[in-house]
C-alpha cells in the first residue's frame, strides 16, 4: 500500500477517492494496491470515487476501467462515481464511453448499487 | 477421471482445485473429467479454485472460460474462484476479460454465489 491514493474498507466494501492526479506511475502502484486491498480484505465490491478529478483524459478511463475488470476477474464487483458533467461529455465526444462500467451519482448510491448488484446475482 | 485434477462432489455441487500447472493435455482431460462428473453426478454448480496458480496465461484462460460455457450448456452454472491480483491484472492488460465467467474471492463465496444464482433463476 505505498500509493498516494488511500483505499479505506467502509462496511462490506471498499472506498477509494482519488484526489490527484493519475499520472502513468501513480495510475499502476494504485491499480495494484487496489486489487491488493481486495485480497486481503476479501471486500465484495468497489467504488472508486472520482468526484475531484476536473479532467480525465482517456489513459486515465482506460486505468479505472480496467481496474474495474481486474477486481470483476478476482470477484469483486465495482462502480464509478461521481463523473463530473464536463468529464464525461468530454469522454463520450471521443468515443469512450466506458462500456461495461458500472457508474452511479456519488458514494451513497455507489454503495447501494452493489448491494442491488450482489442481491441480484 | 484419469486426469491429475480431483474433481469432488461437495453438497450439490462439482468442486476442483486446479493445483497443477495446465499444459494442453492435461487440460485437455481435465475439460472432459469435469464435463464427465457434471453428466454422472447430476452436479448443480461447477466452483474452479485457481488460487493456486500464480500464472494464467490466455490459453489457461480460454480452456477455465470455455469449460464454463460446456458446463452451462449442459445446464450446470459454474464459478471461477480464487484468482490472484498479479493474474487478473496480467489477463485485463492482454485484453482478456473473460466475459460471461462468474466469479468470486474464494471457494466458500463461489458456492454461496452458485446458491443465489439457483435461486434467481
Amino acid at each position: 500500500m505505498g500509493g498516494p491514493i488511500p483505499i479505506l474498507k467502509v462496511g462490506p466494501n471498499l472506498l477509494t477517492t482519488i484526489h490527484v492526479e493519475l499520472t502513468d506511475s501513480i495510475a499502476e502502484v494504485f491499480q495494484q494496491d487496489v486489487l491488493r486491498a481486495i485480497e486481503r480484505t476479501g471486500a465484495g465490491g468497489l467504488v472508486i470515487d472520482i468526484s475531484v478529478l476536473e479532467e480525465v483524459d482517456t489513459y486515465v478511463a482506460r486505468v479505472l476501467a480496467d481496474t474495474g475488470r481486474m477486481a470483476a476477474l478476482m470477484g469483486t464487483r465495482s462502480v464509478l462515481v461521481g463523473m463530473r458533467p464536463e468529464v464525461a461529455a468530454t469522454l463520450v465526444r471521443m468515443g469512450y464511453g466506458m462500456e461495461g462500467v458500472e457508474t452511479a451519482l456519488d458514494v451513497d448510491r455507489g454503495i447501494a448499487r452493489l448491494a442491488s448488484l450482489k442481491e441480484n446475482r
